[in-house]
């Protein structure tokens, strides 16, 4: 049996979840007000951070689902995501549209799979 | 290589699948009447048998999926999760309005990932 | 640590990302014109030249997300799928409409988690 360990747990979720190797982790934007460069950018900052504080990075990342709330969105999120992707460490990758996001304003949502140390 | 255990097969999807001491499971509700509480009792209790018959149990969630067909069930939704986790084991957690479930009726699915026992 | 075999990544994402025996990926129709029926068995078509290239094939599928934009395509979408899985060897499977795919025309999105070889 592998252990688990989890990492900011509240009663609803955890920052991260770590078990066998594998590092689950969801983020959403710091401000509902911030168009889609500055979310994405906010929700990869706190990736990164999370990713880095269990000794792992944005480079081991294994599979990225991204939930956008409009399409128009996407060309900017991806010129932020490639810019702070490692080359040559691109993830599997979801990307959709949904209906919406728990939090008024917030126009992204990304849930990532990754390696640890 | 590692076996691949499948519980409770179709031809189109099982209820639940263990592989490398991860199980991965997907439940919806057992009606398609009750409101968003009962709905998500439903899911859970099953999930939770399904975890129990593998021998693991919802203390032991890694990552979750929460599709929600209304925003305006987040609140009861999370009342009913939040007293069915174990404290201090809440596991990453992404939830989405998405813009409808395969059933009419329908108002959560929610996908896991946990550890297996 | 495990190693973290990437395949066919551009600076967005990969065909395929392997790692301690879990392969993850993600498709998308050749086609933003065909029906449910021809967009499904592309997409499953190129999954399944993947995992084959993995070493791995459609036996091995231990979850699926399908993103679908019209739950009208539910019966074509799952009648193309079950001819598809080998007997006994289905996944753990979520099925949600989406608001959208990146690209019109696309009617479905398949991610997978597999085990390898």
């Amino acid at each position: 049996m592998h252990t688990i360990d989890r990492r900011g747990a509240s009663a609803r979720y955890a920052d991260a979840v770590i078990h066998n190797g594998v590092i689950y982790l969801v983020e959403v934007p710091s401000t509902t007000t911030g168009d889609i460069a500055q979310q994405t950018q906010e929700v990869l900052a706190s990736l990164a951070r999370q990713l880095e504080a269990l000794g792992s990075d944005r480079s081991r990342i294994l599979m990225a689902t991204i939930y956008l709330t409009d399409l128009a969105d996407c060309d900017a999120m991806n010129a932020v995501w490639e810019a702070w992707l490692p080359p040559g460490s691109a993830p599997a990758r979801a990307c959709v549209k949904v209906a919406g996001l728990v939090q008024p304003g917030w126009r992204i949502e990304i849930a990532l799979t990754a390696a640890s140390a």
